[in-house]
């Protein structure tokens, strides 16, 4: 594989994942001068505030705080964040609490009630920053009046077993919370409250994203009620939840605030980072080194080895026509692919896809597929991804190797280590799913 | 699903399916004036010629046939081709001769006998046209001295079954064939030959279409030995298909006309039809109708679902950010997916990428995804293909269908006929491949 390609992927991805680092996504969104802190256009004049406070859940919720520390100095009253345990890093003002992910624990739910306690008398003279990262589902949770992080627990398993959506896990897990589905801004309000958000969900719904603390809901405790019965789970969870979701349903429990609630009056949410804006960064690099560059989505999802064989049809298109650009060219795209696991193999999604790619691949000169986690953890590897070009094939048929042997076996990351082609980031501290490079030099 | 949309989008298909309907096709790449023939660029004198003699093979060769006659007018000496049963057109000098596809038989043997015998004498002063579509690999045969058309089938069989690729498979059967492989050209030469080819192939390789009986093979006895002994079939062939590949691999039958020949110095081949014009074609059209279009790629393979999936995300960024291109906007994708099917259900490739593509389009306004088959014949079902949009799901949902089980059965003719949703076109007469519109309105 020619360097001088490699190499310019990898300068294009390392833009793509500076722009989403903690510290450069915050500085980009937050600018501070003496006292007035202009948070993506709009100013919030600090001297004005009785307290600034500053929460929030995440892997990546420790190094937002201390780059929020940094930018704000001296005028963070006090503040506490939840991180994933290995995942702290030395802050001034803001406590940094430690607790387990992706299964929360009685620690998350311990460091929830003392979150919680920082905001126990609200105030209109409060303004409140909310930083949320990928996992601050399961390190940000207090169960609703009289249910156990137990009973959650089994709910959501019993949900996950029955092949219940994304959408229908949530509307039941969002009435069965203190703090998912909005709950959190009631226990805001009426502070001015800004979440910062480093994105990792696909289209960065927002009322995803750590199951939206802090966002609208539009389920029901009727609409929870209809999924358990949907997957005729209603016997299979714990009689607490069923007792607590009629209850909500006849009206005898608030519901989650819905669109237009006055509790977000004064919520605002900011994306600091998120797939869109490191594949952006990818373009704008791309661009400065003289490449011709467009970004084609950043809602890509689907079996990764099927999205690999679209990028080596776009990649024989760029070489072949010249389209829909003339090289040197650079195509981004972003999201998250699956793997459906099949063999005992070692691999991850981004190795799979850049193994899909190189079929498509085969011969062609000058042309080059990487795909990345942003995170620079692929599945269960140390690699972040993998690179894949018009030489892949023949290289390692030279060394004997097989993909569709690979392929099968879910086994991309020794076929890519043998080759040299496995790319490696090391941790990358933040995490905006993947991204996808198409080169044609 | 709004009107406007989908008579939008069938009209940019239907501009597409036009620029490669055979007449259209060969009178936008050969023009007469007087006695002299013009072919994408260069001029032929047909009153130099002894004989203007019309070979071909495929599907679409009486209908091109056809229309050479019209272009050409009395100029035309004799000539012959071969077409699958059912697919005659009047023809006045040339003979039209039917036979079985897509498995050969002895009515193929026959006419490419005659269709050799057409060229026994062949000379400087011929010109011959060589009209080659889809479907020209069965129907023109003429197995090598010795070997029968039941030793050819055998060994296609044993081929298939051991998982050989196309390529495999190409390297024995070119070895087999009198006429594949460049064999043909044996024949003409040394006529002046102008193949004009409608391509049903992705990427158009001219060795690929109809087996490439007038282009180079790169391939040898010895590949074609290999193939065999890699699957270890070299005993489950005929007797007389491994002691005709021995013999030639010991030089004692002639090779295939390798690159650079001889035999080709007076071939020359013509695109006229293939996946690129007419995607090319959906391009103009709708920039024609006020959208900004951009063709993405023309070599799209891959499973029909997840290659869905990947026109929602396309389709969901157009509407959300607006790129790559801002609405109204057109992508135009080309190629052919495949269908791993595991269900007993009704549909076609082109059905399962629309259906796979529903979901990712959900909710979203004023967007559509049209998938279709350009020979109007998705799978074995009377549609061509159907169209997807944000309302998809929702109208399913109303009607009680649920899109995951039609495609675990592999069914999604009834959902879509259901829907109203399925694009109907008739036979078009021509077949280039697949094309995909993703729109925004």
């Amino acid at each position: 594989m020619p360097d001088s390609l490699r190499d310019l992927a990898r300068a294009i991805l390392d833009a793509g994942l500076a722009a989403v680092a903690p510290h450069a996504a915050l500085a980009r969104h937050l600018r501070r001068h003496h006292d007035t802190l202009a948070i993506a256009g709009i100013a919030y004049h600090l001297g004005t505030y009785r307290r600034v406070v500053v929460i929030g859940a995440g892997k990546a919720s420790a190094e937002m705080a201390a780059a929020i520390e940094v930018l704000l100095g001296p005028h963070v009253t006090a503040g506490l964040v939840i991180t994933k345990d290995g995942h702290s890093v030395p802050t001034r003002a803001v406590a940094v609490r430690e607790a387990s992910h992706p299964l929360p624990d009685a620690r998350g739910v311990a460091a929830t009630a003392e979150l919680l306690a920082l905001l126990a008398t609200p105030s209109e003279r409060d303004l409140v920053l909310v930083l949320l990262s990928g996992g601050g589902s399961a390190l940000l949770e207090q169960p609703a009046d009289g249910l156990t992080l137990a009973d959650l627990q089994a709910t959501t398993d019993a949900l996950l077993r029955a092949g219940a959506t994304i959408n229908e896990l949530n509307a039941v897990r969002k009435h069965l919370s203190a703090v998912k589905g909005g709950n959190l801004a009631r226990a805001t309000a009426p502070a001015t409250v800004v979440v910062l958000v480093l994105s990792d969900v696909v289209g960065s719904p927002l009322d995803v994203i750590a199951s939206g603390p802090c966002a609208p809901d539009s389920t029901t405790y009727a609409d929870a009620l209809a999924v358990l019965a949907r997957y005729q789970i209603s016997d299979a969870v714990p009689p607490a939840v069923r007792v607590h979701l009629e209850a909500g349903a006849r009206g005898e429990r608030p519901e989650t605030p819905k669109p237009g609630d006055a509790v977000f009056a004064r919520v605002r949410h900011v994306i600091i980072g998120d797939n869109a804006q490191a594949a952006a960064a990818c373009v704008a690099e791309a661009e400065r080194r003289g490449l011709r560059a467009l970004l084609l989505s950043t809602f890509i999802e689907g079996e990764a080895r099927e999205v690999g064989r679209v990028l080596g049809a776009l990649a024989r298109e760029l070489r072949t026509h010249g389209r829909p650009l003339a090289p040197p060219a650079c195509l981004v795209l972003g999201g998250e692919t699956t793997v459906t696991v099949r063999g005992d193999g070692r691999g991850g999604r981004n190795q799979e896809v850049a193994l899909g790619a190189a079929r498509g691949l085969a011969g062609l000169a000058d042309v080059l597929v990487l795909s990345a986690a942003t995170d620079g953890g692929d599945g269960p590897t140390d690699a972040a991804g993998a690179f894949a070009d018009g030489t892949t094939l023949a290289r390692a048929a030279a060394l004997g190797l097989d993909p569709q042997v690979h392929l099968a076996r879910n086994d991309a990351y020794p076929f890519f280590q043998a080759l040299g082609d496995l790319l490696v980031t090391g941790p990358t501290r933040t995490n905006v799913n993947d991204v996808m490079l198409v080169l044609a030099g």
